[in-house]
């Protein structure tokens, strides 16, 4: 392989530069070209093709975002799409792709391969760490501690009030974010989509909490619980508390993709980076290359996108006992 | 005066803290007992008062929040609550009070030294800077770097996606917060309350930047803006855009209340808690203490709450160049 | 066992106040007793004991240092001061012991076990992070990015400046601190007390880096470096390049002990607190409470002690090809 | 005026590439071409000159550093070498100046005026705060914050080992940052070099905070202080104290350099940019645009270079005061 393609695709997350950096440098020690492709999928199409040199990854490690750019592709769910991908690709020399992103990179990777034969390896990008086979996806620490940076100072605001916050974090179907920032907030209770938590254990947790002289609470809420969304939920534990305790609701949004990436997010980057091409140049496609017990691991796409990845029940007990 | 009250009310303001351990420790210097009243007015009439010594102050200058506690009193707002605050005070030997707070808060100081005749001098502990005799009130300088820090970091999601993105910060009749962070941010527009701004002048400056190959927009929004709220704003701007652009909305919400004080608002803080007690002990009462042109200056209640604090025109016209 | 008591000792560590927590609001849950030792073997043979209760640990999982304070005892070294904190122990009737601290800690609770019978569970808290019998340390992912984001700071005065730095951080036996910032800050080169790196190395590497148009370089080295201290590193690199470069020192030092633990502190800190308290009540001893691979394990304090846990040399190498 | 450059000189500040993005807009706002010239005077000499569009700054205000980067020129300070600098400008078509720095910079440009008259307008761009005729410099007030988040950090350590810390802040000739870092940072006391602080004072300031009970204690010391460097200072003091408290020293070094620039220092930078522009197009020359009592001023060079700009003494008070 003389010449590979990198790319981030879907909802960028911190880190995924670091990443292009550890691809870039990576590719350049191992004597390999290597080219950036901007926008994900749309820019494959469309030939949006980048000569990357060393130098120009310099000073990105630190950055949040993706100096690739990333889309949502809905040409390249096309056959039409994919085959005008694959004669840009073709065209520009691109013998091998990494790609950045999720589940649904992921499967237009593999379908890309089946169809054209163009192998690629990906590289778990996205902050909800909800792909299976890999601990830890890039983004996830720095979600989460953005989140609780936030959580810690709407805390301020609640003791100073005596007031019962509902926060709501990032995570879809997934409450990986949720459970980490309800352990590391020191929330009441945690609310995720994998586990059914009813309105009514909402109100007795609370009610318990405050008999025992609590006079602020925190409950944190993933946008997917099964219990609708954060202001529902609100509106709900509000009519059964009868105004009780003064409530208010906070969305964190869109802050938890950007910033600056911690430690191991960079980190972990670096050595999935580092990993992906030295797997893409060994032959290997069709596997994401994750990070089990602190080891690199190659996880077939299949497994990636349609294997279940369980939050640790024991964590929700964890918040249990901590908020007595 | 042997004797005297410190207590915060109303919303609560990042440096809080740091104006009350200035207080405290100002009057044990002078050799003054320092007594704090809990959760506002309400602990006022209900008599919840705590001696403060040094060391109770000790190690909160860095604190968001208020250690006092600080609540809205309805009670207070009739004359049967203000009595009975009054007979608290006057059991407790507390002859005068340092109020920590906004309007609302010195509003009613003014009420009821008029009634009881208990003097009473006035910090400015408001995020939302948004009083008449003070340049800078305690908190807007935290959650104006609180807001920046979110902006930011949005910033980095948004030129990832190419997207436009409407940020709500906080100011209910007050441009203060939005403007600061329209230009420390790099938006393209800011929208405030005491301004109007067209959805028609939105549109033009958000084609004219994509024009000039602006791929990510910022527009701040302040929660008062006479347009409607974010939402409405940036349905109706998207209706106008004809799905050019990727739009989506951020409200930055309670965060912008909480967090470690600043540098500047912690100097602030300390400044007015020494210079109130200063006030008080030389007999002054009925004024809230600010800083005009870096110099302490006293302003009466009635200035401070009823007189305009007009926004700089000038800093709008900013914006519009800085984003060219 | 219906009394227990909880000390830090050693040097501090961010999260020390989460694992406090965590140890607090088990044993209530367990409905056993619990009492702070203060100022960790000192406080113990002084018999400066606090009973603690559910909201005595309210809203500090967030705060740095700890609650408890720490120190270093010559006192307990000898065995008459182990024979009076075991008589203050007794009068007090705190049956068993969790101690937060390093191996120093752990080395002082097997003697005193051995000698008088009290059972002690330790929990791991330094941010060096070279404790054997779990992957981390409390503290070391907060230490990591408090000196990543000094490092972040320094690298742009440093690009500015066209600048080769060189930045201590700590770590006197260990290069866990180093090596992690050395790959998450985009350094050039690592030194490490496990690894001989020469000054001949590092200046080759300077000068390879700057041929291919590097303008600014970072090398991080660990405080126990075999190679001296960082200025004498320096010197020495400077006298080799004859003045090619501008060489600037930087020391991090004590802010890597402090600040507000990361998200991933305060969820090992709670685990392990649960874990401790867990198997005190069981009847467990002379152990350390450790994570491995994300389990909970027990480690005798003997292996934790007296084991080498050696860095992962290939992050050594990743730092290399990611400088190229 | 058709074309101008604009340039960074000295030692770097953040802040700088806000400075220069407003430079940069509001000259094509007005219709004028811009060159950045990059590492100030060596780069003017060399011809080291890059045009700059509006996208050429898009996404900088955010950043620490300064993106035209920076230096001090020996050659510069030779006629020889400000005659090579006029005749590439000549050659270039650059006919104004815009140059961000501190008292060195204005001198240069002050004295190529002189000789080859092109006009310059300075912006103030040095964290130290001390030139005469503005209340404030680009970059101040994120050193402080940088600085102050590095003493917090610091008192987590100081405060769980009763420990007396010696801190040094940068400002060799002013004690701007240190007294700023003081106030905020509860400091016991702080050592400038416009004041005479003896170590007898430090001695009986620590011994008179530990009687009342204090465990620890901050002494924040600016690099000039006349009593010599912070360790001289700390092992003076020891001695004294013989051995009554734990006393460590700690240099912040060139993090207060860095990072990101608060709100108040990209606004300021954003304001003065805009009006330094204005200036030079309205045929000013030999002036430094500055804010005092939040209204732009213009400052001959000589009065910026050479007035002295006094700390205020109330502050050195106020530490006193609020230490109690």
């Amino acid at each position: 392989m003389k010449k590979i393609g990198v790319f981030t695709s879907g909802g960028d997350a911190p880190g995924m530069n670091a990443a292009i950096r550890a691809v870039v440098r990576t590719a350049i020690y191992k004597e390999v070209e290597v080219v950036g492709i901007l926008r994900g999928y749309n820019g494959m199409i469309a030939g949006n093709f980048i000569p990357l040199q060393s130098h120009s990854v310099s000073n990105i490690i630190q950055r949040g975002g993706t100096i690739l750019k990333s889309a949502r592709s809905k040409e390249f769910m096309t056959y039409e799409g994919r085959k005008k991908a694959f004669e840009q690709l073709q065209k520009a020399g691109i013998e091998g792709l990494i790609a950045i992103g999720g589940d649904g990179t992921f499967t237009g990777a593999k379908v890309f391969y089946e169809e054209f034969g163009i192998p690629t390896v990906g590289i778990p990008g996205t902050i909800d760490n909800d792909l299976y086979g890999t601990d830890y996806t890039i983004g996830y620490d720095t979600a989460i501690n953005t989140a609780l940076d936030a959580i810690d100072k709407i805390r301020d605001t609640a003791d100073s009030h005596d007031r019962l916050f509902f926060i709501e974090v990032m995570g879809r179907d997934s409450g990986y974010i949720a459970i980490a920032c309800g352990i590391a907030g020191g929330a009441e209770l945690v609310m995720v989509p994998e586990t059914l938590t009813t309105i009514e254990e909402v109100v007795q947790t609370i009610n318990q909490g405050w008999k025992r002289s609590k006079t602020s609470s925190i409950v944190v809420v993933a946008e997917g619980d099964e219990e609708g969304n954060v202001h529902e939920i609100a509106a709900k534990v509000a009519a059964r508390l009868e105004g009780k305790y003064d409530i208010r609701v906070s969305t964190l949004g869109h802050i938890q993709r950007g910033g600056s990436p911690t430690a191991r997010d960079r980190i972990l980057a670096s050595r999935l980076g580092v990993a992906a091409v030295e797997a893409l140049l060994a032959g290997k496609q069709n596997i994401m290359i994750g990070v089990v017990n602190d080891e690199i691991t190659h996880v077939p796409f299949e497994d990636a996108i349609y294997k279940e990845k369980p939050i640790r029940q024991e964590f929700i007990e964890l918040v249990r006992i901590l908020s007595i």
